[in-house]
């Protein structure tokens, strides 16, 4: 990581560059031109329901994946819109997916509803479709109908993206952030922090330079093999906004539980601890886009840890603390400096529009 | 209506008034208390899985509805947020529960993503989230999971909402709108235009005073009784943006028909006439959020039409129109001084945000 001045930024020429008008987004034939142009051909799949007003399913067939559908939603907001490592439209997929897949479910359709500023590019829309419907093939999800909306310059900033997944999870599978137990072990599948790092070197805005890309991935396969070697898992939760503090007091306060855990053992990039200490950012409330906490009961921990660190995406999996009958609610940090703190929910804001 | 000057603009005082801060969206406490205090408060039903971040529902419950799943999207960046007959939040209830319902669909449950400009007073969106809660209660459906992210001042204009909605089709009702065929009957139930002219009119820049209220409503009610009178429609189509030319040709495109209306028996209020003469707007195009275009075989007309006004939300249905053997694709009208007149497809942009 360097500190450099930033760069002046570029100017355009006088070329004529096609962009978004609000007659895209009027229900006439320019939008349907345009949806057609960015988003159905690249994300119709030959299937001749998808993308319609509405997508149907049968019920018969979902049911071949499990006993219960799962449905969530998030819209993303991320500045910049492109960033090391991934963009708002990967963000925009793996974020659902991975929201699908923490509560055991199968990811399967994701519907995409955007909000444009008049004035983008459509070739910088169009890169974005297609990193989404390159992400939904990688999750193996399908983007099954969606809504594109216009407003005027400076009503909004760019493009909002909105995506709602669909899932069935399997009858096995029952998890909850209210079922952690006093020794259960605190588990998480890597190196933390790193998607927060890269959207705030893409900022700019604090001159700083470095190499860290954002994790942005799906994290289904991996939840499976997890729930293969540790049927017992309690939990699993993903460290986005707020980073693993969030997600660690919520889990203690829903089990009421107190969860102690080891500096020493929280995975993290030189890189990103250098930031941190820059900035006067705490590295536990950095927002992760590829980790999940995950809380098993202790006889469970070896199993857990060996399938996370045989799958790609946890190879730097680390047992990083344990759930113990102390104070209901309250969230311990062991120090390398051998002190104990208090790792409280976030109360300010860190850094908004990270995702 | 009367073509009046604009009041000047109401200061607030220098009392302090709540307002949404960056910290409402950082994924820590600040955002929990606001997501409990302005949604889980009035949108949870006491139901324990409402609003956690990922819903689940029984497949064998919903399997009960019918054989199939619907699933649709919509964004909401209506402007203003409130209008003469509703607001952001109803329209966001409403416009999914009829996307799912013109399909066939019962509409069970939804989903709400909303992004908040830095400085919205939290009382306004206290009263939209109720507004949503009303109407989710009005319509029978639950909005069951949601997201909260926070943009700083600037980056969009006031609130934008994203519902998703699931719902479930019974196995006896086929719709689409390929399927239409010479001499079905074209129908709509009721007065055409209301919420384009109600949001033209609430957003004061034409200086337009009037008593036109949105006609946003549920319509699945009215639904249910068409397809119980007249199973054999063909198609069922909400008329929101761009109006109901955009529907009369997407129907005649997929399907491969011609479609010919009359200008006389198009429901018309005086005073949307009025404001359409006066901004030399075309009633056609005109959005509405209460209204559908229906397609009903020759021999179900009447049946459909007596179904129709027996509802209070048709009473003032009226057979439009016909398909025919003419050009495929091709609408025209009949106009009231005689003349025949294409009725195309809206090329331009009318009324940008109007929902």
């Amino acid at each position: 990581m360097n500190v450099m001045p930033r760069p002046p930024k570029r100017r355009l020429g006088q070329v004529h560059v096609p962009a978004v008008t609000l007659s895209h987004g009027g229900g006439g034939k320019a939008m349907k031109d345009l949806i057609d142009d960015v988003f159905i051909s690249v994300f119709a799949t030959g299937s001749p329901e998808a993308l319609e007003d509405q997508a149907r399913f049968d019920l018969a067939a979902l049911a071949a994946h499990g006993d219960r559908l799962a449905f969530t939603t998030d819209s993303f907001v991320v500045d910049p819109l492109s960033f090391p490592g991934g963009d708002i439209g990967k963000l925009a997929v793996f974020g659902t997916v991975n929201d699908l897949a923490v509560g055991g479910a199968k990811p399967l359709y994701l519907s995409c509803a955007v909000v444009i500023e008049e004035g983008m590019k459509i070739d910088e829309l169009r890169r974005i479709a297609l990193s989404m419907a390159k992400a939904a093939a990688e999750a193996g999800v399908t983007i099954v109908t969606g809504d594109t909306k216009v407003v005027q310059r400076g009503a909004c900033d760019k493009l909002f993206i909105t995506t709602t997944g669909v899932g069935v999870i399997p009858p096995d599978r029952i998890l909850g952030i209210d079922t952690v137990r006093p020794g259960d072990g605190i588990l998480v599948n890597g190196l933390l922090g790193d998607h927060g790092a890269a959207i705030l070197a893409a900022r700019g805005d604090l001159a700083l330079e470095s190499e860290i890309l954002s994790d942005c991935a799906p994290l289904h396969g991996l939840i499976d093999a997890l729930l293969e070697a540790a049927p017992g898992t309690r939990c699993i939760r993903d460290a986005t906004r707020g980073g693993i503090a969030t997600v660690l007091n919520e889990i203690a306060e829903a089990s009421g539980v107190s969860i102690e855990i080891d500096e020493g053992a929280v995975p993290l990039r030189e890189e990103v601890r250098g930031f941190c200490e820059i900035l006067g950012l705490d590295p536990l409330y950095l927002a992760n886009e590829g980790k999940i906490v995950v809380a098993v009961p202790a006889e469970e921990i070896d199993a857990a840890l060996a399938a996370l660190r045989a799958h790609p995406l946890g190879a730097g999996s680390s047992l990083i603390g344990r759930a113990s009958r102390g104070e209901a609610g309250r969230v311990t940090m062991q120090t390398v400096f051998g002190g104990r703190r208090i790792v409280d929910m976030l109360v300010g804001e860190q850094l908004p529009r990270i995702c």
